[in-house]
């Protein structure tokens, strides 16, 4: 049986409030939800701030693997979000976390940007493969013959992780088959977002795409640390102690975000400022697809504000 | 109901000569069974020129899109095969001739090589974008910047063509996503395979691995012009005068060589001196994958030339 997902705006003020006051934590996605790029989305910083004023636990959880926590936390902190290191979770720290859980001790190669490597090194990992790698080819050469070079092969390398890389390329590509070659090798996603939306109805290539190229050249299935793969719940939300059936989770896409806050079990809420639109989501409805509706959906983080608010103000009257 | 394949060494000297005297033509691949890299495999050139003196029309039909017709020609007969380059057929021609036969008018956006290129340039379509292509950014950028870029991008392009690139970027990638936007380009790929065995059961990228990029980015499919694809019998071997009922394909990937003769209904004969081994062809019969499935299937080319050699002997015997 399909529970349809409830319109935020259809409730009564008094189901909002009583929603809201159910909860202990939130988590919410990012790019999409809280901020555009570098512009913040209006209205987000009041509720996500307001969820803390309301003693709430928040944390802001992002497949983004481009930014170490460390960097995700300035960022968020830069655009007016009362969140700290501790409140903010990439997949580059996911990544390292996995590996630290399962006691690494070998090199990572790396196709991903520095954020990978730096969270890498945090917890003792070496990393090669970080940065530009072009292969230098005479134009009419024998492709298996350029294939079958190796140069800069290293020893001991015992994962592969493949996150957002500017300077994805062939012979990066190939270095990914040679170590996959080992069938100890492990293969480690950060993410497997499959494109961005940009304006205009204009797409750019998600992590997917590099992780898509890395499986079909090696036969080779990842382990994927982002939503909608419950690494973050097994690794960090519980920790912190969240209870999922106290908390709900924000986001912008059906198929990474609210996918993640169902199979966790926790209450979910879609924003429509990011990749999924109503369209999508209807979609998603009339095909069933159950794992993917979230509990509500509402415009904007905006339409929070003014709950936010009076949840505040008798808070600050009841005390 | 499978036909299990037939050991090509089970049957009687009789069956085997029958069999090739019932032929009219001969398609083969190229890399696996005729060669490897620089090398040809051996009995290969006195099977394929044999078929050739007993009056059979040959064709040489390879998936690879690095070279021309004209330079796999001149591969093949620098290599020792009495073929012409009517009778080389490689994915950068068919790409070419798809375009040529749809009448397309607008530029191409190659990723791919040179061979691509300048097949397309002598059907008169405008190429853009072969060669290296790497994006120059500042390591800290907000990637969502980054992707809004788009340098280069040129009016015009109603193609992007996927073909085998040693220069695969993720500046391509980029561009990919922004030609695909527009509904009305459309998206090629010469060919899907997804990796090349290497020697020490190491492998290296194949075009499916950036098709597969593409197509994740971009959310499209790909039209595949090569093997399984029937566009080779559509474009090029029917206009030859095959007679599919008449005419053996011979190759050493099920999925691609076995899978496109037994579509086109054609003979079909597996080699095990390339991709496909006794093992993975036992699997698929196992799995009842009836389209993978060869009529016959024979350690290598090789154990065919003392049928070809008697057959020769006899047929001059008989003039």
């Amino acid at each position: 049986m399909t529970t349809s997902p409830i319109p935020w705006l259809s409730l009564s003020k008094e189901e909002k409030k009583k929603f809201i006051s159910s909860l202990d934590s939130v988590v919410s996605d990012c790019d999409g939800v809280l901020w555009l790029g570098s512009k913040v989305i209006p209205g987000a910083t009041e509720v996500m701030n307001g969820f803390k004023t309301l003693g709430k636990s928040i944390f802001l959880l992002t497949n983004n693997s481009t930014k170490s926590n460390e960097e995700l936390s300035r960022k968020s902190a830069g655009l007016g979000f009362n969140t700290t290191e501790d409140e903010s979770i990439g997949t580059a720290r996911l990544t390292a976390l996995y590996l630290k859980s399962i006691d690494f001790k070998k090199k990572a190669y790396v196709i991903a940007g520095v954020a990978v490597e730096n969270e890498l090194k945090s917890v003792g990992i070496e990393c090669i493969g970080v940065g530009p790698d072009v292969f230098q080819v005479r134009q009419h050469c024998e492709a298996i013959e350029l294939m079958s070079q190796q140069n800069g092969i290293e020893e001991g390398v015992g994962a592969v992780v493949v996150g957002y890389d500017l300077h994805f390329s062939y012979p990066k590509l190939q270095k990914a088959c040679t170590y996959l070659a080992d069938p100890e090798c492990i293969l480690i996603a950060t993410n497997t977002d499959e494109r961005f939306p940009l304006p205009g109805r204009v797409f750019a290539p998600g992590c997917g795409a590099f992780v898509a190229a890395v499986a079909v050249a090696t036969g080779r299935k990842p382990l994927v640390m982002g939503k909608p793969s419950p690494f973050a719940i097994d690794l960090v939300l519980r920790a912190k102690g969240l209870n999922p059936e106290k908390s709900m989770m924000i986001g912008d896409r059906c198929d990474t975000d609210i996918a993640f806050g169902n199979s966790a079990n926790m209450k979910t809420l879609l924003v429509l400022t990011g990749v999924t639109d109503l369209e999508l989501l209807k979609r998603f409805e009339n095909e069933n697809k159950t794992d993917l509706l979230p509990t509500y959906y509402v415009p904007s983080i905006a339409d929070l504000v003014d709950d936010m608010n009076e949840l505040i103000a008798e808070s600050q009257q009841n005390q």
